[in-house]
């Protein structure tokens, strides 16, 4: 039996499935195909919530007598956009000049080829780790994320599933492989501020309240001070107001209402609920101050609605997580990683609750765009670290704390 | 021949004209029915536009051998709104309880029932005033007002028509018939500051440049400080920001672009042309001052587009013209009216440019409602205030140079 130990050809039969989400596309087929015969047991889950579509997920477990090291990672890809503008198309897994064009080249199916082309080589040379390896693999990562990870892992969880360590196959490398390991993200929170003022005509602004002024003096509030001057781990927390709305097409009326949406990506200051009441502190404040509404006694009248659910900020102080990681990374490329908490968030949000995690994967330059595609030699250099990471992290035995939140 | 000296027929008249803007609706008819008898000439030139309604006008001259007194004025209406909730159709002139109601008693078919009325009365009983007296009326105030006051104006001068003072008869009384003559009129500019930025991932602040953050700089550096205090004529200048529209929906993007569109009302502290230069300048300030926007070095990049036509600001000094009128006032009514330059704008800012202007009318409190109505008492009462300031401007003599602008 031949075992998949090459990415190249795991990338291919991955990047031929057209799992453009909430599509299966035969993805996940195929990577069960591969890992059954490495000794994995496959299980595939469907989850379904009213309103959203059905999504299939995966989650295969080898299992040995020692700690319990996941994978995580997604086979569903996003649209490809102007398929004529490809220059080779963007479910073929076409090469030229020795880079491997498809959707998902990069954002994520190259990473699962790679850590599947480890294990397989791990099998192949000592007959695999002595203790579990699983892949968790969601089809719903770049949609709306409801029947994906979150889910599978509580699903997992409730059969009895523990995992010492995670690893996320997401691309964080800016421009080389080997520039970046992700230890932890940021918290994000979104939410829009509506002021109510009272209409009236510009040219007697005693007889109305132009909520205008009033939302400049919430905003003002919101901007500053700064939120902290950044910690060891993490930049500065930052607001961004990301949207200012009244809408009235009438320059000779104030308007009624005006409304502020902004965006706060904070640092491990905060948790998600002190930053909230952080922020409800700072808008009360301005309200009262209200330095841009002259002549008016009352607080600025604001409401304050919080959009989506938050991201909570999460740091892994896993030193024999990273350390293997860090070291494999040092090992195969000679460069050493940034250990970085920048950027968005993903799934890893969601894995930290279950066991410490760290993300690792290829260069992230080309995803999401027309003509992504992967260098062969990123893969075959990532596939190598993947494996020495695998012997490091089953090798060094598990530490009595591993898991700081 | 019975002569149109009793208002409240000449109101009601008018009224059953459903002259909604542009529609002329009969009402100019009736006027020129009311003038002829008291010798006046009537010419009902129309004018043009490209892409406006044509529009129908009104200039009456009775001409004499002395000074030129012009009264100014409107017979369209603004729509009548919800018509079921008018408690008397808004086009029969029905009387209930001492007030007549119809669209336009107030806004401004009464005053000009009064000024026939008044002018009638004094044919009647000294066979006229010794100079000569025009009524300039448009059809196209309540609309875009571009085939009417202005272009009626030009057309008459350019007849060889010339005045020496003009009343416009809109109201100007906010509660009481005799609280208050216009005399000026504050100018009005209207703008918009767009902020060009550049788009980017709301988790990468520093690889963007949020325009939210230039706007506000810029919005802040036209609020602050204030234009001036006053001047002994007029009330502070005022800006409002009238709109900030970003229009971006989702939350972990930074825009490419906002915009802020703002009023602006000043005094005659300043011209026109110094108040933009002024707002040019503080925005090129604010621009480089960019307090919102941390780290960057070139300034805010931005553009200023002008809105509609500026109103200039004007003030009446022609002492005669205001205490033949404000004496008048007092005389019947015995109350001294405040002489303002609050408010919106009107056709006065046109014929101040021709002749000393003031305003003075009906109580404003029901115009553009529903059941807009006017009492029967304040038709009479402003009906004997016009007769006695005609007689007294007539009496008075032109002084040598009476005209300030």
């Amino acid at each position: 039996m031949t075992l998949p130990t090459d990415p190249v050809a795991n990338l291919a039969a991955l990047i031929r499935c057209a799992s453009v989400t909430p599509a299966e596309g035969g993805a996940l087929s195929a990577l069960e195909d591969m890992l059954k015969p490495l000794g994995f047991s496959v299980e595939r889950p469907v989850f379904s919530e009213a309103g959203t579509p059905d999504i299939e997920n995966l989650y295969a477990r080898r299992s040995g007598n020692g700690p319990h090291l996941m994978f995580a990672g997604h086979t569903d890809v996003v649209p490809v956009g102007d398929e004529s503008s490809w220059t080779h198309p963007p479910f073929a897994a076409e090469i030229a000049k020795g880079e491997m064009f498809g959707r998902g080249a990069i954002d994520m199916k190259g990473g699962i080829a790679c850590f599947i082309a480890a294990v397989a080589r791990h099998v192949d040379r000592t007959g695999g780790p002595k203790g579990s390896v699983s892949l968790l693999i969601t089809g719903d990562e770049e949609g709306p994320a409801i029947n994906g990870t979150t889910k599978l892992l509580e699903w997992a969880a409730a059969k009895g599933e523990k995992w010492d360590a995670s690893i996320v196959g997401e691309p964080t490398n800016p421009e080389t492989l080997g520039d970046m390991i992700k230890i932890g993200r940021r918290g994000s929170l979104s939410g829009s501020v509506i002021v109510n003022g009272r209409q009236g005509h510009a040219a007697y602004p005693q007889l109305a309240d132009n909520p205008v002024r009033g939302l400049l003096s919430l905003v003002e509030g919101l901007l500053h001070p700064a939120f902290d001057k950044g910690t060891t781990d993490f930049q500065p927390t930052n607001l961004e107001v990301t949207s200012i709305d009244v809408g009235n097409p009438a320059t000779n009326v104030i308007p009624a209402k005006a409304t502020a949406t902004f965006n706060i990506r904070f640092n491990d200051t905060w948790t998600a609920e002190t930053i909230q009441t952080e922020i409800h502190n700072r808008l009360d404040r301005a309200a009262k101050r209200k330095k841009y509404r002259t002549g008016k006694k009352t607080p600025v009248d604001y409401e304050l609605v919080w959009r989506d659910r938050p991201s909570h900020v999460f740091l892994t102080r896993d030193d024999r997580l990273i350390e293997a990681l860090g070291g494999s990374v040092q090992a195969v490329t000679g460069r050493t990683p940034a250990l970085s908490t920048s950027g968005g968030t993903s799934d890893a949000r969601f894995i930290k609750d279950y066991c410490p995690v760290v993300e690792f994967g290829l260069v992230g330059k080309t995803m999401h765009m027309v003509d992504e595609r992967v260098a062969l030699a990123d893969l075959e250099t990532l596939t190598q670290i993947y494996q020495r990471f695998i012997e490091d992290w089953f090798e060094r035995g598990l530490p009595d704390h591993a898991f700081v939140g």
